[in-house]
């Protein structure tokens, strides 16, 4: 997407390559939205721990940073052996694997690019195999999240209020988003509506990434309290929910998704509106028969406990001229604990609908189109 | 309650009053968990400034500083003309009244205060009542507030696991407290259950105030995200919940408290798990027909856009050794605007009962019960 830097509007992608100095280019996404920088990771290690320390996050660009650091791992190998070019790209695989081990997107997408470079009969073709492999698995990506802008832009009338949860924005994707996607094409479409940001404690990711994706896109929008959309929406100023997803049963339509999106969507249940999934086809699961069954990941407690953000002299000049320094903040009382669960479960009854590359479904309709939808491609665990 | 503070155990009230000095002495609740400081407030002024800036919040300790400051700016008055002392003091009520418009008890509060005084003479006699009537208050919220203890303590069994939102402990009151005050009965019974405090963002008021006050007094506790409540009912890891009120409707049994209570109590009711709402009689408002008509205060975007804390040098350092430097930090976004609504509104149909001093009611009943709940006290708007 456009981002202003410098008073210029350029074209991004959250992951990409430059061939010339065989490295992949990530926005260091720790340091949104209080700072815009490109860093080029020049091996596959560095790429890996690119992915370990969070410079990018999402399931969608950490699975296209994987594609990438397979092939850079790959082109960086001399030599014709193919045997110890195999027995490279197995290494650069593991260490990529290793980076995120829950994840399942990293996995799935270096399976499709060494699936495509088998084909290859030499190390150079292989190795040619394999760049294009992740370039169409980036590229692929974008599509999708263009196609889920299509599908969801119709949902989007003007004068709408929107809430979203958490940041599935284009940061989270090689560009446009899932959640945010219908967002930007009904905005290219010219129509005019708000958006509220859950600030999604406690990591805050509506509050920095999600805020700033809309504030670059000149999209109308407001951060709110996670506690506030219960009132906003019981006083009719919320016609809309959009959110993202980490994981969506296709057997079952459960949806797990950033702690906190289970409430948003009893309280839209509760009033009538209409609660919308946004999700790539890479993060359905057809193989889970029941959102318990999906691992709730507990998160270290000192992100409820704080909370991460620049450090200003006065409240009063705060967001005019923010410093560039970085700091935790201890919020709680020293002496109490957290409990600190990043997901929740989201059952199908309480979900309008799931938008998807493909349209848009009923949960309960996803494993009837299963064909269409993805099920049957090489996945792995 | 008690406080330990430089290692001795002490007995201290919300609320209190200094007659050698005519101050109003409050704890400085910005500062906890972090320090414990007396403040003395010297003037009405000043007092409805503590009120206004929250050094002193929560409905019941704002209502007896309401009261205190009342009888301080009475007291103040120097003259023995009638009239003139009539004049100042409707300036002192307007004063303190304009420091917390949403806020019912203030107003309830220097109302039974003004009843009392106007039963006096003179000028002097007038100032004496004053005074009576704020320390009776005071006390009166104080034996209130055991009482809720009684009757709420009957309902936590042992081995529960409770909720609470934001602060209705005894730093909301004089003393003892509202919601707090069933856990604190039923631990002096020696039942055994544990807390879970929801942070209560934008203000942290749960992770602050309730986690400190529960460490206090040695009752089990976590905090958690505002977003983590629905997955812990959802897993079954939550049996009652039990939540203050700023106001509450006497003709409708709606509750009006801290942003984020009717989330709560929509995701209770769909999972069948008891929502109490602990209230002094004082919170009670006979007048208003509909919750709709109860202002909602729009807060500073601040409090949404950042966090204030302690800054500490590492983050595994934190809670160890807590730096006494206060912060705020900017998390979200720069270019961003937050909405701010302070407070919502909790309908009777998702209240299974009001605590209260003369018993636990269902919130429809309280209309029929309203001769011992205290209306036709003098109250106005």
């Amino acid at each position: 997407m456009k981002v202003t830097v410098q008073g210029r509007s350029r074209h991004f992608r959250t992951v990409s390559y430059d061939g010339a100095t065989n490295s992949v280019l990530l926005i260091e996404q720790r340091l949104i939205p209080h700072q815009f920088e490109i860093i080029a990771s020049r091996t596959f290690r560095e790429t890996a721990n690119a992915i370990k320390d969070m410079i990018v996050r999402g399931a969608g660009a950490i699975g296209a940073t994987a594609a990438y650091g397979l092939a850079q791992g790959a082109r960086a190998f001399r030599g014709r052996a193919l045997a110890q070019f195999e027995k490279h790209v197995r290494t650069v695989y593991e260490t990529l694997k290793a980076a995120r081990p829950t994840a399942v997107d990293p996995v799935n997408a270096m399976n499709q690019v060494r699936q495509i470079m088998s084909e290859g009969e030499t190390v150079e073709e292989q190795q040619a195999l394999a760049l294009a492999a992740a370039e169409e698995f980036a590229n692929e990506n974008v599509r999708h999240c263009r196609q889920i802008g299509e599908h969801g832009a119709r949902l989007i009338r003007g004068g709408m209020n929107l809430l979203t949860h958490c940041n599935a924005g284009w940061l989270a994707f090689v560009d446009v988003g899932s959640a945010t996607a219908p967002m930007y094409e009904a905005q290219s479409q010219r129509k005019k509506f708000h958006v509220y940001c859950d600030e999604t404690r406690p990591r805050s990711q509506g509050a920095t990434l999600t805020a700033w994706e809309l504030a670059q896109q000149k999209i109308s929008h407001q951060i709110i309290a996670d506690n506030a959309a219960g009132h906003l929406m019981q006083r009719g100023k919320i016609d809309l929910v959009i959110v993202g997803s980490d994981r969506t049963l296709g057997r079952t339509g459960e949806v797990a998704n950033k702690v906190g999106t289970y409430t948003k969507a009893v309280l839209a249940k509760r009033h009538g509106i209409p609660f919308y999934v946004a999700i790539p086809l890479s993060t359905i699961d057809w193989n889970l028969r029941s959102g318990f069954d999906i691992p709730i990941e507990e998160r270290d407690e000192s992100e409820v406990l704080g909370a991460w953000g620049t450090v200003s002299r006065s409240r009063s000049g705060v967001g005019k001229r923010p410093s560039a320094r970085r700091a935790y903040v201890r919020v709680a009382n020293p002496s109490s604990t957290a409990l600190n669960p990043g997901f929740d479960v989201t059952p199908a009854e309480l979900i309008t609908g799931i938008i998807t590359p493909a349209g848009i479904f009923k949960p309960g309709e996803l494993w009837a189109r299963r064909r269409e939808l993805g099920w049957g491609r090489k996945t792995s665990k």
